[in-house]
């Protein structure tokens, strides 16, 4: 997605403490003492993360947005984080083991996905199944799971308790599960013609709403003993999980090139069973149903003219103004949480605060 | 494998307690609310434990020799389980969820491992990704995975401190990350002429050994805060692991039909490239090695002569007397672990320790 600045410098601000979490993690257990060359394992985490090329060269990449460890540690200094910490320059050091756990356990799940879906690219680059084969690629993501995980309690190193520990581990394992029922729920509907809206909004709560959740909630249990403030904050990242989501399904539809660079229609011509198609499909009169499953399900690929009819359907559908709606929606339940937070008295929660209502806002930007 | 009475019983007297846990475990989560047809998501899982057929109807079956969790509560009654526990007639309860996460963590690594290795079968019944296709069967095992460590959170309720969960968590993340460096170690072979005895022993150690030694190692955490004997039941958990693979090696070549109801040479039909294998390549002479490699390579099933010449390469370099010695060795270890294991003055440790020394034996009568 196209970035404005202001968003831009919010998901900046911890960019650089995360990425050296996260090489941190991977030194940590890619610095083999034993005799087998275990480079290529790990090597194939480094690639997948755009640190190297498919030799294991070291190149110069463009970091990810890093959108689930920002939101973790926004969550960490809204909760109360600066209150917390004893050396109060360098509190994030605390909650930067979890953002990177978090930002290790999203990759692995795009290694499956790539595989599960069949997808020869991911970020105009070679995905890990293709260079280097399935099983290995299975495997490796199985690694970079237990990598995430394991990284997880270098927090208790940096003087978190033992047992919050082992609750930032139970709701990241929770929130594993809970995305692999929604993994599940999605591989399942490719089949299916039958797909209802309810069903959609369901598998995106737990495909992308859930680690989102867990990743706010993490970030404030690492920053408050206080329940109220976890659920609202959980809330938020429940939220804005789902908004992204709807967003993007908005977005892959009736984004102008200008906009954002991407097609116009893109998703209409990769046919994308995505939250517009659903609610047209569920809307439309009679022949416009048949007519569109028929464009949906035919063997030959789209044609301009057909995706031009596709968008006349969504248009008596009014499908745009309900996805605008659901992500307004959204977009308000969000608000609503973080203003709902207990203001904890310093600068840097207050400033977390704003930058998270910045992300609600640019999320909210597709509603217009 | 088949099993002597002595040694079934040593297996069998934790088992209903196991399934309980395991069987617990899955009925947690998988009662799901919500409003989305999860059935066949969980079923999968239900269908690979062997408690369901492939339609989800429950069938009756033979409970696996579930050794890894049934090790993990021996080393916990070892460490000292009955002093610690305050309802003595319940000890067990505390350990169980560790019990279960552990050996739902060994079925997620055979779920993707039949995808990685193509095996269509598994204990005669068709494997996951044979029946749901690969990209469900992937994502059920990264859904079991995930469920392991939500079970060993249920430590927490059962009154182990926080601290020392989130220690398991650590114990259990370590040994899945070096079971993966160990199958892909195991899968960078396949296509590989150049494996020494050295890089198959470092595989097996990671593949087989780490978990084993972390079911030893966790149990032992539950049941003692004392270091040595934790460190002592972790290397009797090690060196079981990988005595457990050697014994399998040596009796995929040189059992008897009568001894395991397996095929003679069944592992050399197969072309196997375990221990005795490579022991043989590493030290037969220049004719033997070369001949060893073609009938290893060729395209054409290997006939029983063939055989019978793979064989009769394995008794000049004295592979057996090798993989025995080697064995021999293994059960040694972890003999002497037992022995320094300092004697708790209980009934039930002294009884988990000669359960343990029993197992040992079971292991070393490969070597005769």
């Amino acid at each position: 997605m196209a970035l404005t600045p202001t968003v831009q410098s919010t998901l900046t601000r911890h960019q650089a403490a995360i990425n050296e979490a996260l090489h941190t993690a991977i030194a940590k257990v890619a610095a083999n003492p034993g005799t087998s060359d275990l480079q290529p394992f790990y090597g194939q985490m480094q690639y997948h993360l755009g640190w190297v090329d498919n030799e294991y060269t070291p190149i110069t990449n463009n970091p990810g947005k890093l959108l689930r460890p920002t939101l973790l540690l926004l969550a960490y200094e809204a909760a109360g984080a600066w209150g917390l910490a004893t050396a109060k320059t360098d509190y994030l050091r605390r909650a930067l083991p979890a953002a990177a756990a978090i930002e290790l356990t999203h990759n692995f799940t795009l290694i499956h996905d790539d595989i599960e879906d069949g997808d020869t690219e991911r970020r105009h680059r070679s995905t890990l199944w293709k260079l280097w084969g399935i099983p290995q690629a299975i495997n490796t993501g199985d690694g970079l799971f237990a990598l995430a995980r394991l990284t997880l309690w270098d927090v208790v190193d940096e003087g978190v308790a033992g047992a919050i520990a082992a609750r930032l581990g139970a709701i990241l394992d929770r929130a594993c599960l809970v995305l692999s029922e929604g993994q599940y729920l999605d591989i399942s509907f490719e089949g299916r013609q039958n797909i209802s809206v309810a069903m959609y909004l369901d598998m995106i709560s737990r495909k992308t709403g859930a680690l989102m959740g867990s990743a706010a909630e993490m970030g404030a249990l690492l920053g408050t003993s206080d329940q109220e403030t976890m659920r609202r904050l959980r809330s938020f990242g429940d939220a804005m999980g789902v908004a992204f989501q709807v967003r993007d399904d908005l977005l892959g539809v009736w984004a102008s090139t200008a906009e954002l660079g991407k097609t116009p229609a893109g998703d209409v011509y990769r046919r994308k069973k995505s939250l517009p198609f659903l609610h047209a499909l569920e809307h439309a009169d009679a022949p416009d149903q048949h007519h569109l499953q028929q464009l949906y399900q035919q063997k030959a690929p789209i044609t301009d003219t057909q995706v031009d009819e596709v968008l006349a359907i969504f248009a008596r559908t009014h499908s745009k103004v309900y996805c605008q709606t659901f992500l307004a929606d959204q977009c308000r339940l969000a608000h609503e949480a973080l203003a709902s937070v207990p203001r904890a008295n310093s600068p840097v929660a207050a400033r977390a605060l704003g930058d998270m209502e910045t992300l609600v806002h640019f999320v909210e930007e597709a509603t217009r």
